[in-house]
């Protein structure tokens, strides 16, 4: 994690790009191995751990009602997580994460290691949802990788759109 | 301070009393310490990485002239920035870091290893200034873990205050 936070890094330095994030069940972990690394601030501006909903309505601006009609683990709130995050925040590319870490808070349709994964830019919009297996810790660390995976995707798109 | 943070959600339970925090240096380790465990959403309801002086301004209300005329290393920010954080996330307890993490950023005025935490609730509010050794690393480190020990001891103040 702490290796590929510092791809990102380079990555969005040489892109010129800034980014954001909006974490719920990684709580800090995409921040924490960001900032784990010198001169970070130059292209990471800083995000919101949303942990209770109270957070995603207050400081992301999500609908109550959007986490009311569909919970919070939700491929759209993930969307609306992470364009709350870009706007508030006033960053290039946002990525937002929300799911089910456990070992608690699993039900048959949404079950613990269920993952949503937004990442926003000028180039649109991309949501995952992932499937994980693991302990808490396990799922956690799959879901931090694969948002910063997904934010490379990105900067390589927003590259060849430029073109 | 993975232990710490149980011992801090534990005695937050039995308290009664929820938690948010506003990161600057520590960027998002005391929240994912925090978040590793389960059940901490029962009284942590996230916090912000304020990692750019925007996020400061934009998120926690913090005054842009506050930072010009003092720097966001400042006893008045970290205490500001956990007013903000306490009253845009409606906790009960907020616990707010700023300082330098090197290795560079430092100035003999304001060293690398300089950092402020407050903690702010009902009772009150208590800022240290820290003046703290070693790597980035371990800097961040020793920064997380005061800032949980002053949560400790803002619970405990808060206990006999009810007395």
């Amino acid at each position: 994690l702490y290796a590929l936070a510092k791809r990102v890094l380079d990555e969005l330095q040489t892109a010129g790009l800034t980014l954001t994030t909006a974490e719920s069940c990684t709580g800090g972990l995409i921040s924490s191995a960001l900032t784990e690394h010198a001169g970070s601030s130059a292209v990471y501006l800083g995000g919101v751990i949303a942990y209770s909903n109270h957070v995603k309505t207050a400081l992301l601006g999500l609908d109550d009602a959007l986490i009311r009609d569909f919970g919070a683990v939700d491929a759209r709130v993930a969307r609306v997580m992470a364009e709350g995050a870009a706007r508030a925040i006033g960053a290039d590319i946002a990525v937002a994460v929300t799911g089910i870490a456990g070992p608690s808070g699993g039900t048959p349709q949404k079950p613990v290691g269920l993952v949503y994964v937004a990442v926003v830019s000028s180039t649109g919009c991309e949501v995952e949802e992932l499937r994980l297996e693991g302990d808490r810790r396990r799922i956690r660390e799959q879901s931090a990788e694969r948002a910063l995976e997904m934010v490379l995707e990105c900067v390589a798109r927003d590259a060849r759109d430029r073109l």
